[in-house]
């Protein structure tokens, strides 16, 4: 990157962690995009994913986009992990607390309100991890949030779910720079590990049986896995990945306060039009979670199911270079908009 | 072990391969069950699965299990690669050659007629590995083959199959014991990370999210997969294991010199009655898989397909402790051998 950064940072200050521990001077970076208008009556937030950076989910966002930036202004807060929110690579704490969901919302919660007066969400929209924030903010702050898309999310991580992310850890911390418990330089075999790993999971079956990444230009299954994944997670610091895994795993609406380990509680306690969205191939976000989790909407203004009918697995709610999964999730959220 | 080995050696001599190579002293460890009748007529060939040796499989044979030794004579072939027959452990060979299923079948051929004079096979069975081979039997021996029980095999390696033992295969060589292609010790934490990507795939999410593992007597999620997982594959020398699974990722039964790569015309040799038999729920050998198969075994006397309905995923095939899912095999292979 050259000259300045072009993401805004809050100074949060000492902040008491969900665990109990206090995290000294901790950081959101974030970005906006469009103009908060008069009434602050057309906020979006979208939070982000497993290892992503505003960067790398901002393509969704533009007047043709899923999220439209000439009528809404967009919040895209980083979470906590991904190298430019307060991160093991980036904080200078040799043993990085532990952070939750909990925790990331209600940061994100002081951000909203004390720097922009924001007392009203008109969506919060995420894919993946940013659909488990999406998850939370509807049922921490029920008042708040006026309608809420989980894409490929979950209000608490399924026991398949955490069984994909031990292997996936397993195969990163498997590399000869893993020790003690951290990583003391990049893992290189281990980043291609867990690439690996992902290639399977974040797919489906159908997806390489029918070669869908020749849609995407690749040759060959060796040369889309080799160029799509091997690298993929090397451009992150290898203990912040960690760290993101560690906030998935322990993803749990119940888990907070409030709500004292009650599911449907703290199902109960949402009231926005909710939008889940699965994809009907996702292997770690299973439709079948999200069909146990819409019958305890029972207060959401309106709750839905609507699986993305793709092959594209866990990516089809992140559906880069995916015209039709992308048309889809617009004609969706331009539905949901609407209540 | 002490003592004599349980089983016997049929040395090859000198085998010319698939690939062209020539393997120098190729050894097929096998051991046999039952009596052997005056008409050679009741034998059933049942060979091994992935880093299985015959003490791993034999507990399926016995006077109420599913195969009944008392009534038929039972032959295990144990696979090239799984330290018992030729081996990158037992064999001295620098560098191992190229196995397949065609390779392994040739052998197992030659040790019937010439140790044994048998012509005919009243059943192949096979679980995994072992019913990928029980296809490559049924294809090139179809005057031989009057039954083939495919338990959550195929044809040929699915490509998500594939894309599976490629996560394994980076999980085990992420360890820093692989060294310029091969592993010069005991990869443990390779071992571990290879065996938690097992423990996601050959499991289903139901199995997973109804802790099915407490029917086991394991006590948490994390003690299954320590104890079920992590340590599951550390018996075995890591290059045996490389080597099996290329073995497995080669597997096509279109490949072998008599069928040209033409799959349609592979399936179309065979004569047995095919029973193929998925776990509903196993997730690399797919049952649509089998279901694409299926309508091309045109000659075949008989061909049903017939999932298992279980929650057991790819073990659904594999039913140590199971007996829900061992009972339906047990019903399954007694109304084929009565055809």
């Amino acid at each position: 990157m050259t000259g300045q950064p072009d993401y805004e940072i809050f100074e949060a200050g000492d902040v008491p962690l969900q665990s109990g521990a206090i995290f000294p001077a901790m950081k959101l970076a974030y970005k906006t995009y469009g103009a908060l208008n008069s009434a602050k009556d057309n906020v979006i937030l979208y939070p982000t994913s497993f290892s992503a950076q505003h960067v790398d989910t901002e393509w969704l966002i533009g007047p043709d986009g899923v999220l439209d930036s000439t009528r809404y202004f967009i919040i895209i807060p980083n979470l906590f992990g991904n190298g430019l929110s307060s991160s093991p690579s980036n904080s200078g704490i040799g043993s990085f607390p532990e952070v939750t969901y909990h925790d990331a919302i209600a940061v994100q919660h002081r951000l909203l309100t004390e720097r922009f007066g924001i007392t009203r969400l008109a969506l919060v929209y995420g894919w993946s991890m940013g659909g488990m924030q999406t998850y939370h903010w509807a049922a921490l702050h029920p008042a708040m949030v006026a309608r809420a898309a989980v894409v490929c999310g979950s209000a608490r991580c399924a026991p398949y779910n955490y069984v994909f992310l031990e292997s996936a850890k397993a195969a990163l911390t498997g590399d000869p720079a893993f020790r003690d418990g951290r990583f003391v330089e990049k893992p290189v075999a281990g980043y291609r590990a867990m690439g690996r790993v992902y290639a399977g999971w974040a797919m489906s079956h159908g997806f390489y049986r029918d070669e869908l990444w020749r849609e995407a230009g690749f040759t060959s299954l060796e040369d889309y896995l080799v160029r799509n994944w091997d690298t993929t997670f090397a451009r992150r610091d290898a203990n912040d990945l960690l760290t993101q895994a560690g906030i998935w795993q322990r993803g749990d609406i119940s888990a907070c306060p409030a709500f004292g380990g009650d599911l449907d509680r703290a199902l109960g306690a949402i009231k926005a039009h909710m939008l889940l969205m699965p994809g009907a191939t996702d292997r770690y976000f299973d439709v079948r979670d999200n069909e146990d989790e819409l019958g305890k909407l029972v207060n959401a203004k309106s709750a839905v199911l609507h699986p993305i009918p793709s092959l594209h697995g866990h990516r089809a709610g992140n559906p880069v270079n995916n015209p039709r999964d992308q048309a889809f999730l617009k004609a969706e959220i331009a539905a949901l908009l609407d209540k």
